[in-house]
């Protein structure tokens, strides 16, 4: 592994907050509300654009882009095409997460395509990164059925075909990047089990990952530290959004609210980001 | 009617949340993410799939299908023939909710044509049960502007074109199902009146109804006594909600935290169920 | 300007809330379950119908109807095209909201080109009105770069390309309608910042706007009143939300409770209404 430097997760916090980088996302239907709504509190801006018309100008324009295959029509993939061409011919970093990639032919066949379309980031589970990497048969839905552990060496195959960061979500975050000594593992020890009981909140991670790729790529920070620190902001907003939380309702008003409130300094604090 | 025995509300919540029913959701734009955090709070699995290449493919894994006209696309429309046609394949029970039918000639004719479909259960209000029948003009969007009571016979008359279990939701529910000595009707007494003045709550219902349904067929219980449960656990919550409640913004997030917490006990004790 | 009497911001509270309006909302894909809950809690009715084989025929039983074109596909636009046009002809009042109008070519456009179906009003931020007068580039999504006082010129040309109201959101929003000796200018002062933070606040504030036409005209009370309240009510709940929230997740719940319970002159006592 490479000897980079501990992740500054607070510093990337502040640049978020202080030049909020506008994210393109085209995304599922059923989380549009609730990725805007985290983007808004975490200190980014978000726009929801898909169709195919409009969808590469506005890429051109963001700081970032996410593509989402959580529900696609027809126009919105080739809105999809037509927003990722325009980020890689705009250097714009752009974030895929496969949802439900291995379980359903036609997105499995979209998202591998897009392996080559070099992703600045995959954000996925383990059983998505697993099936992603061509060696699972992937999860029902949006479960993971295998573990993180389990889907290290698909994540570091799926950084070899696309040269970017790879985060597989889950009790424990794994973000890998890089080859040979440039190599790095980092694990993001935060959040906790409500975030699996309200919908979208892995989605919207997946835009916060572009959100902070944006900003980091502005302060000329790496990559894999961006991820790292969005990974980090959303699950110490887990962590401290249960202590107050009587169900998965009252869990999402707080992890919202601690979105926005939770300074750079304790979101550093609640979760542990180790190398691995 | 039918000497069945009184239905075990709290085995089936209890059945729900021992083994996640997954229910495919082909639904309304307006209702897709609260619908998703109801099953996840109720103890199932949600996915939401309309693209006509993936619906059939995901219906075949579902244990329940759920689908509502209520905002349909072109795309979308293509999407529920394939996954209707999957879910009878597999024998899986798939639910109505014929949203607005009787106002709007398109999903008239759609609504009425699945009719032939074998839907395992219907959920509407009064004047879309009633419409739906042949026997009204159906409210405007999704008011109800006839009561439970006068949708008694278009409600057995549904029963006898679908041989499924058909719900009428209103201050009072209406489950019927069944003919000659076989007939069952069962009321469900729960709920809140602000149940009403957030959105997605009946839609919502249809879904839980469709996850009730998989849990039970699993468990070899009747489709009537899983209907029935259905509409308990989402009225106990909504009662249980309104203790607190300050409005239908601090209602929304109780009942979704009620829908979690309450044991299946205290739901079965929340809801009166009677047979008629 | 003219010397019409003060706007009655609590009768027409009062009016929306005696006789709840049908507003037929063709809007963007992110934000309608919130649009919904906003006009159910504030006493309307929603329905959301975009096939354009449906929304001719829901538009002519509405009160009122709203267009926004914050994430269009093509069949929606197909449907606004038809809803227009049937709100025209059944002398319904429709509200453009020109979400992101000037950075984006095909949504200018449309809204350009609709400046000629005489919207009844259009409620737009600063940048968004500049641009669809023709004076600007417009924001970035749905952010405003331009300040409200600054788009005074720019509402006034809408106006009288229009015949309607024009609605400028901002930390005051500005209605400007008529022309001549029956010109109008009214600020309105309430609100909160948060309320930038939650998706779907200004998108909602549109329907909203719908509905208190609606109701307006029901009445024989002006249009320009009419909208004057919509902004009112809107920002009497933000100002009123903000005492106890402590992020934009709370903050979102609690406005959708005061959009509720707060009393029609709780509502006009909140809101600084005066005519310029």
């Amino acid at each position: 592994m490479s000897d980079a430097a501990p992740v500054d997760v607070a510093r990337l916090v502040a640049l978020v907050r202080a030049d909020p980088p506008l994210v393109h996302c085209l995304t599922n239907s059923v989380v549009r509300e609730v990725t805007a709504n985290v983007l808004l509190a975490a200190g980014a801006a978000p726009a929801m654009v898909d169709h195919p018309a409009e969808a590469g100008d506005f890429a051109a324009v963001a700081s970032g882009v996410l593509v989402n295959v959580g529900n696609p029509t027809a126009e919105q993939i080739d809105g999809m095409h037509a927003a990722i061409a325009s980020a890689r011919e705009h250097d714009t970093p752009w974030v895929l997460d496969p949802v439900a990639v291995g379980g359903i032919g036609m997105r499995t066949r979209l998202a591998t395509a897009w392996l080559e379309q070099a992703p600045a980031a995959i954000r996925a589970n383990a059983s998505e990164t697993v099936a992603l990497a061509g060696a699972g048969v992937g999860g029902r839905g949006v479960d993971s059925t295998d573990s993180v552990s389990a889907a290290e060496a698909s994540a570091r195959r799926l950084v070899g075909l696309t040269g970017g960061v790879v985060a597989v979500s889950g009790p424990r975050d794994l973000v890998v990047s890089g080859s040979g000594a440039a190599a790095r593992l980092t694990w993001v020890e935060s959040g906790h089990p409500l975030l699996q009981k309200v919908v979208g909140t892995g989605c919207a991670l997946g835009a916060l990952t572009a959100a902070y790729l944006g900003a980091a790529r502005g302060a000329g920070v790496d990559d894999h530290d961006a991820v790292v620190a969005a990974h980090a902001h959303v699950g110490a907003a887990g962590t401290r959004a249960a202590r107050d939380a009587r169900g998965p309702g009252s869990f999402a008003v707080a992890w919202i609210d601690a979105l926005h409130h939770l300074s750079p300094e304790d979101i550093a604090d609640l979760a542990t980001v180790s190398d691995g």
